[in-house]
């Protein structure tokens, strides 16, 4: 999988998607990251990339010209995703990274910055993505989440297959509670049937863990049907 | 503002949270960022912050012991949080970043890693939070969501209040379309009304671009009640 990030900030990228698991995916070239910036792309003296909103408004908006043309100077692979992150757009969820990790070659991810992007980006983009129902002061992060979320859903980032499917969401569940040494830690100790070496029992506990804890704290999940 | 962040790598967060708008905040000491590395406060050799789970499965889990060091080695200012970021807490939202960054003067945030957290770190914990309903290699990218998200509305941060206020989320819609230069990029167009000068109509025109694009895209969001 290729990604291509399409930022004013491309030294944020570096230590974030290269420690840990994804380092290795880099590593064994189950990914790869190419970061352009759009003010490599501007033509005027001061290499400007944003500018005032028409109608008025405080803040500034990143212009059109830059970010066509960075995307532009990519190469196209097959199955290709041009993505703009933004509070806008689809809420990043489990089944919108499973697509994305499945279905394409390469993702083109574009981050905003500033009060926002001109509308006509629109026009370059297949796919609008928000992190969630808040604002931040740029795509970066955004753009970092989605990437996180899609690489370790690549065959052979993650060790083994099944830690892909015990976990959250992956059932419309939350996760269960886990328990590692000391047994007892400052008086507070494991549930005996972890301790048990009784795989049904313990299996048992886990989902009604899971129902329980999904039902105190987000209900919607259950509710969802899905 | 003081953001404590307990991470196993705190060589991520540097360059994400010292650019831009948040680096200027910093710098104005607005805010100020630490950071705890857990495996300092590890006592053998190996320096070791994971372990098994018990009751078996796939995965290790951090350990309780050196987070609980890592936060009690901090100062104690008076309104303080600790927060675990994981799946299965409060999802962010607006309001939620707006409430922290209100009402508490320390914001301790816990990066759990691996494939989970021993569950005995909740009686250290304050509040859980989530950055959505998806699974990402660590808590490192959902942390400087919510520092991001929380230090831009520290007073002083952004320049002007009122960039605050008209933005997606904070009444409840998403934002408008927006412009800017040049008014015809490769022959496509700025609605006329924002080259009017007419504030009224401009104002009216984004008014409804904002209820039309919510309905059309979260329609949830109209019929939350808030």
């Amino acid at each position: 999988m290729r990604f291509d990030i399409v930022t004013l900030f491309p030294d944020s990228f570096i230590s974030v998607l290269s420690s840990g698991l994804l380092g290795k995916a880099l590593a064994k070239k189950i990914a790869e990251i190419n970061l352009v910036n759009p003010r490599d792309f501007t033509t005027d003296k001061h290499r400007k990339v944003d500018d005032e909103p028409y109608g008025g408004g405080v803040g500034m908006l990143m212009k059109p010209e830059p970010i066509f043309k960075a995307v532009e100077s990519l190469p196209i692979l097959p199955r290709r995703e041009v993505i703009l992150m933004s509070p806008q757009g689809q809420t990043i969820n489990q089944p919108l990274l499973r697509e994305l990790a499945t279905n394409y070659d390469q993702l083109i991810v574009i981050c905003g910055h500033y009060e926002g992007v001109d509308e006509r980006v629109q026009h370059l983009v297949t796919r609008e993505v928000s992190l969630g129902d808040f604002v931040l002061t740029g795509g970066e992060i955004p753009a970092m989440a989605l990437i996180n979320g899609v690489m370790r859903l690549l065959p052979g980032t993650v060790g083994k297959a099944e830690s892909l499917q015990s976990e959250s969401f992956e059932e419309g569940l939350l996760d269960y509670p886990q328990y590692t040494r000391p047994a007892n830690f400052r008086g507070w100790k494991v549930p005996d049937v972890l301790l048990s070496g009784n795989h049904a029992a313990i299996a048992k506990w886990r989902y009604e863990q899971q129902l329980k804890r999904t039902r105190d704290r987000r209900p919607d999940l259950l509710n969802s049907g899905e």
